[in-house]
């Protein structure tokens, strides 16, 4: 499984921490660099403090970040306060990342790039950025409507030579060796390391995605609703349908019309942990999954699979 | 790539032609058989003299049948129909098959069955069905919402040791390689196979896959609101968005409103393979697809392609 990423990064094996916004904090991150992979700690929404602390509890690991670019535009000195960790590469997704690659590039970090259809690639390939991430749509958390097994080699086509990372439904070796036939360089995985020990996020989000079903996950709208969060609406959050998913998915104008009252049920939710209404975000690859385990060992079992059954 | 499907079926490749209504007739389905793959003709809506000529066009070639089940259920003689030619197999798809089954055991043809979720194959493998089709939402024509590369592995796991077919966004080698990786042992390949010389429908239609992109493939209702054809709300057709589409999908209540006059405005696009207004089936495969080729070209390609990748 060596090759153009594992040159390009420096690591051992193709295989990255999707940068998890509330998951993937430093521990995690740490742990799946120190076992061969690169870990992307999660900026998400973008909270200074919390950025400050996970890249401290990264200690000496080689890591990197993740934005929500739209997020990281409301508040651009995150990117100067997380390049003044040295992370190995930044990684941008949903959102306008042309004014935050100069300065990414005069730091020495490598610009990943994550997109939804072959089109933004293009355009990532055309702005010179090291690594695309082509997601597909059965990934967790959000994204778009490709899938996975046709976009990828889509991307490879139209990008090439640069390298493209597969991210979406990757949970175990099965899934590295396939996407390493249709041409990716490695693979970004999310759900399958939050399902782990190094991951921030409740136990009982943890217990949620071991005892889900991918047939029961979608797309949704209901909790940027209900957090309150500005996504563009053709990106949605794929999860494991839950009680208040169920109720409101369909009647989004419903949950906005009666918005003060349901946010207030749904914060008290979220500070309980509770699963039934506070969301939990996953892909279909939740099927594959049935413990919570170290990270290390997901990345060494995820490449020692991969190499198995490609004959290495 | 010989394995367990090549073995079941007496082919050479472990690659089926999809039963596409009215695009895989008996030359398409006999030349991808004569190639050394598994060709099944389309019955489609249940057309009886279409049946017949098919299965005549194909002569002497080793071949099989595919159904819409909720179709068949309302003119069931279809399939002792085709029975009566003795094909090697025959596929079910979208709807409920169990009364069928004892019928194709009887007169010595697999069963075949198509499915979109991992709950719909402990089913089929429950039933006992000889093999099991899992579709991935990216492939061509009616389907569901899981994609390909969660979905295999997935339906692997919980129908073993029945044998998984993937289907959905395979259009070259590396997908047949990536699909084995998964754990199927094959590919049903439609939206490729549609763009190739043995293909019925309009050149129109084959020019129309070649210049679509991924990108802008999406699920509609709308040419099954304008066709009349009762299929299930959850079950949508995968089609490159057309002017028709771009008018009417996300407004089916206006398509249904005026459904007389658009019909027949639907009918004259369709006697002039006008694919503007007219539908075209394929999935987010065409990004792979440059060129009709004949269909043995690319039976021995894909399967060419994927055993050079899996180091055969
Ligand atoms: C809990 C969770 C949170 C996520 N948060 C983010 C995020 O903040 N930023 C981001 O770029 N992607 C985020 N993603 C998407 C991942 O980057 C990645 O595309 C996805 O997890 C890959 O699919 P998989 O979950 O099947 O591995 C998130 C995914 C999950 C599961
Ligand atoms: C033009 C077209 C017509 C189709 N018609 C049928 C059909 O009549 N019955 C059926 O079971 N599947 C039908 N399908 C779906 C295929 O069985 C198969 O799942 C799909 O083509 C696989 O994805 P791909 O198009 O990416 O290869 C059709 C697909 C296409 C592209």
């Amino acid at each position: 499984m060596r090759g153009v990423l594992t040159d390009l990064l420096g690591i051992e094996y193709p295989i990255l921490l999707a940068p998890m916004g509330n998951v993937s904090g430093g521990a995690l991150a740490a742990a799946v660099s120190n076992a061969g992979g690169l870990g992307l700690i999660g900026a998400g929404y973008g909270d200074a403090d919390w950025l400050d602390r996970e890249f401290q509890n990264a200690g000496e690991a080689r890591i990197g970040v993740g934005f929500i670019t739209w997020a990281l535009e409301r508040n651009p000195t995150l990117l100067d306060q997380a390049l003044e960790y040295e992370p190995e590469a930044v990684m941008f997704s949903f959102g306008d990342y042309l004014p935050f690659l100069a300065k990414v590039r005069d730091a020495g970090a490598k610009v990943i790039c994550q997109v939804q259809t072959r089109l933004q690639a293009r355009e990532a390939a055309a702005a010179g950025v090291d690594l695309i991430v082509a997601q597909g749509t059965e990934g967790g958390g959000h994204g778009g409507t490709r899938a996975t097994l046709s976009l990828v080699p889509a991307v490879v086509d139209a990008v090439a030579p640069t390298p493209v990372i597969a991210a979406g439904g990757i949970a175990d070796g099965r899934g590295l060796a396939a996407v390493h036939m249709l041409g990716a360089a490695g693979a970004l995985i999310g759900t399958r390391f939050f399902a782990s020990e190094g991951a921030l996020g409740s136990a009982n989000a943890k217990r949620f995605i071991l005892e889900s079903r991918g047939d029961s996950t979608l797309r949704t709208r209901v909790f940027d609703i209900v957090r309150d969060y500005p996504w563009p609406t053709h990106i949605t959050g794929r999860v494991p349908m839950n009680r208040f998913c169920a109720q409101w998915h369909g009647h989004e104008e419903g949950l906005s019309a009666d918005l003060a009252r349901q946010q207030v049920i749904y914060r008290r939710a979220e500070q309980a942990a509770d699963t039934d209404t506070a969301v939990v975000f996953a892909g279909e690859a939740v099927d594959l999954i049935d413990t919570v385990e170290p990270a290390a060992h997901i990345v060494t079992r995820v490449a020692r699979e991969a190499d198995a059954l490609m004959g290495a």
